[in-house]
């Protein structure tokens, strides 16, 4: 359980160091890549899963906890060689959301000096969490368990693939599986991102945002915890669906 | 062939939940990627691509009319697994039209507070089927056959090269196969894209038009039907032009 | 004979067709394309060599003389699976240089609207050949025997890397192989592009010259002829001491 | 020994001349990428990692001596075949840097009408070393200490990954493991390059300032020593910590 706890800690440390890093060299002044815009951003996040999944491997790389509870929801008995139970899951849960935070706090030391220019309130908050472009409760929610959906599903449909082509696993594994995962991101980004930017994921979320009220930042704003709800049950929502649907959709 | 419909269904739903989900992105208001080019959208339809294939695996991943005539003009005998047939045919039709409205009808819902913004009616119509830069049938036509049959033509061509290399086959499936048909996309797009927008593929034409005339978006402008039939056309004319030369052409 | 040369037509043809689209989409008015930057071409030109890597397996996917004379020089003692001679590196050339020609074709049929619109006669230029930003004979010929070497010494070293590692080969083919190839044209491009264009590839510069020349392009300018050894002689030099010095410094 | 230097010079002298290429690229005057920004520069460099990785297979393609060192905290007890001495670690630092200076070289021969435009002298020194945006000594050494952390950790952690999947290995070299290394070198470019333009290599950046130092560049400012030991200190610890981190982080 020491394992699995630690390899989504560290997982997830990496996801949120890079992902919200490539937000902060985006939006914060004077870094080389200020200015850069949405398809940077998107490829940052979805590399920053590559990274993430390739050193959580212990765990099997959920990273997510919408991962989690969608595989839970397709009925796996075990995860990362353990067999399933309330005290794994939240194993994995403590793991992630102690882990983006870690990561959260890493990025800000990374841009130490980048955080204490005079930049909008509203874009330093950005570094650690999703906001809305058009502020709207359940259309919001339900962009966020479309996109989920979406990592969830073809997640499971890429592991039934390489059973179906009779394949063995291991040529999947490694740099090839996280690449693929890390392209799944990048779609959603692209795709599914524009209205809400894409939690996709409960702890990659509420973990840096719990950072942003703690961390001495200068000239920073509240950290809109009104809308720290949407991206911790949509994407738990879309998680389960996916797990559900693909027992159905999935040969 | 229940597996099979379901399996292109899945799979063409996706395709344009990401592929529409992309052009919405970038040209509707108020989204996070608004403004974003031409290279965004290619990533962003080949991603979609990678997805839709992934989630197929069942039915071949054809997700596209075009490359289910391809592979009869080069001489298939079988298709996901079932004996050809009209009525085979029939259902991959089926399930590639079915599921690219309901793969349009979920990136509106997704972007339903974009679409309810005033954004000019022909980028609206644009986030659900293409329109070429310069109207002219003929060469239109023309323009989806090049792209197609590269589409087709190159798909082929790879399978050829594992049986010719001694390849086993599961080595190029899952997520690398999946990859390599979301580059061609890609490329396609960003080399042949430019005075049409490539459908190259019927279904992901006409499927979302049809949604277009059916959902109620406000201040939607009519559904260009007079141009609908260039992306059908074209595209299936491309795809046995690929089956039929890969036979000469390809050892 | 006859396949290699089939082989290596079809290939150079898809590279040309789909290198000088991406530059079409770019440069020609009207298109969906226009105004797109460098990396949009640079990974339009990596995803033709992708396609075009595919589609010629037969013939080992030259489709570039540099790759066949860096081989020979390498010591290679047979091609596509002929035995080495001259008439075996004519077909070689005749395949690739036709190709090439039938490329230039195509991507000017595909484009045909826009080649008649009102466009700068150097940028339609642009869509068939090379030209430098600063013209000074001997150093751009130095890029372009650079920018070969890069190209044909790793393909050279990814091939004895696999040998190395004990690797069987059909890993590193097909798909990935094809990939490979393509992601260093992204880089030669990328990063050694910028002053001449990186031909890096006799017949991708001289068939699309000769078919500039030929075909009825409305307010074309003259092709350049006094430039036109440059992106011929640059690459077989840059191919031919790849090829001697992997000798050397490949174990 | 002989292999591993001259497999450690080739890989790096491919580093830095693709390296420094898409810098020069993008920041001299009169060159086809000239204005491109921040993400067509972590391409360049991800991908120029990924040619250097290519060509240096014999001595396990560290081309950077953070990788180095970070390998021998992790206890590894043979680097590229031979067992770990003091010799063997002074033969691949020699490698790597005398490879690093002829790379810079070279690039400056690629572009050298480029150099000897009138561009600012910074630009032009930005072509060979890396320079912080906001100056700072303790912050600009621990920026470079994640970066390169995150580098060293998830390549080693990606060789567990393999094993602890059961896979045999080759799968994962050639192509693969290349194209693994360069997107993590583009993860964290584009995520963690803001503040310094991530060196994470002491090669990299000391060999071409030395080049800078030398070379008749017309108009060329100072080579910066006062910040050289930056971008030396910063990886060298990053990269030990990642090698001990992983021995009590990674099962």
């Amino acid at each position: 359980m020491g394992t699995i706890f630690l390899s989504e800690f560290v997982g997830s440390m990496l996801l949120l160091l890079l992902g919200g890093g490539v937000v902060a060299n985006a939006l914060l002044a004077k870094t080389k890549g200020n200015g850069q815009g949405f398809l940077f951003i998107n490829w940052g996040w979805g590399l920053a899963v590559f990274a993430g999944v390739l050193a959580s491997y212990a765990s099997g790389g959920h990273i997510n906890p919408a991962v989690t509870v969608g595989l839970l929801a397709n009925g796996v008995d075990e995860m990362g060689g353990e067999p399933v139970s309330v005290g794994l899951v939240l194993v994995y849960f403590a793991g992630q959301l102690l882990g983006a935070m870690a990561g959260a706090g890493l990025m800000w030391l990374t841009y130490k000096k980048h955080f204490d220019t005079d930049t909008d309130p509203s874009l330093k908050l950005a570094t650690f969490s999703t906001a809305p472009e058009i502020r709207s409760p359940f259309w919001n929610v339900l962009t966020e368990v479309v996109g989920t959906f979406v990592l969830v599903f073809v997640v499971i449909a890429a592991g039934k693939f390489t059973e179906h082509a009779g394949g063995e696993g291991p040529a999947n594994l490694g740099w090839l599986g996280a690449l693929g995962v890390a392209l799944l991101v990048v779609a959603i980004g692209i795709s599914l991102g524009g209205p809400t930017g894409y939690a996709i994921n409960p702890t990659r979320d509420l973990g840096p945002r719990i950072m942003h009220a703690i961390l001495p930042i200068p000239g920073k704003r509240d950290s809109d915890w009104g809308y720290a709800w949407v991206p911790v049950v949509g994407p738990l929502i879309g998680g389960v669906l996916a797990g559900l649907l693909a027992l159905v959709l999935l040969p």
